[in-house]
């Protein structure tokens, strides 16, 4: 509900009667909205790291083939949700210019997904499949900043369609695959 | 302000305070806030197309240079803004999960700019300056949603690192500059 409507289009109440929930019961568990909306950021990003364990982990796979796959993963959880995007790319649009609660716990989260990625690009390199000059980091924040792009563009037309053009560009342009 | 605090953070009478502008007035010229921020839209995407007339017309640079002036001038933009990203993502992520006529407004605008960003590309393509099976229309929306993603990082950074690594990326790796 957060990722359909946005941060201030959810009310409380509409969370509340979705949830069959009484108000003391949402207040016994929240301080408020911002405390809720950041602990739903918290179980997302527990959802995230459980991704990329599984895939930066699988090491039948190449490097580079890990970090698609994580996309690819990702992807196909977008698609449960009928191609709403990505709750950090929503929330940190929103209320990035205001909240800065928010604007440093959105960013570090993108920080995480880019380091983690990144320690796959360097593997990627020290095995050969980058080339010798390659910034893994650099190419790390690149690909996570392309893919909020296309999540939202994603969005914007409920299809995967832009999701793929961009993993399908990048792993070919940047990565070589 | 809608590009600060978003579509639902930005109230009628903050804006009418910061217009010095009585209530009736914004009634005389807006049905509502919904018609108000459609109207900052267009009067939006005239600058973009003025900017895009400026650069895609030089028909003193190369096709490849005229697009990348455009989003150089983009960049200059944010930044008399403090680096908040763009006015079209921010109103796409928020509303586009419950509010149709915004969706489809916003994508809308993303498509015009791809497509005169398209025709720039074919003309790159007719001149040699891109490979001759590149597809410019996919390639236009690809730096169109790559744009906007690197627009978010910055707005969340404040810093516009994310929009340059993004375009030398492009047009390093796609367009082959």
């Amino acid at each position: 509900m957060l990722l359909e409507h946005g941060y201030h289009g959810l009310g409380v109440q509409a969370l509340l009667d979705a949830a069959h929930t009484p108000k003391g019961s949402f207040y016994h568990h929240f301080v408020d909205k911002e405390d809720f909306a950041l602990q739903v950021v918290d179980q997302y990003m527990e959802q995230v790291h459980s991704a990329l364990d599984l895939c930066l982990g699988d090491e039948s796979l190449r490097p580079l083939k890990r970090i698609r796959r994580f996309f690819e993963l990702t992807e196909e959880s977008y698609g449960r949700e009928g191609y709403l995007g990505c709750l950090l790319g929503g929330l940190g649009q929103e209320l990035s210019g205001t909240n800065e609660v928010f604007r440093q716990k959105i960013e570090a989260c993108f920080s995480q997904i880019a380091d983690r990625t990144a320690r796959c690009l360097d593997e990627a390199k020290q095995v050969g499949d980058l080339p010798a000059g390659s910034n893994p980091q650099a190419m790390a924040n690149l690909l996570v900043d392309c893919w909020e792009g296309a999540a939202l563009r994603s969005r914007l037309q409920g299809d995967p369609a832009p999701l793929n053009t961009m993993l399908d560009f990048y792993f070919h342009s940047a990565a070589g695959e």
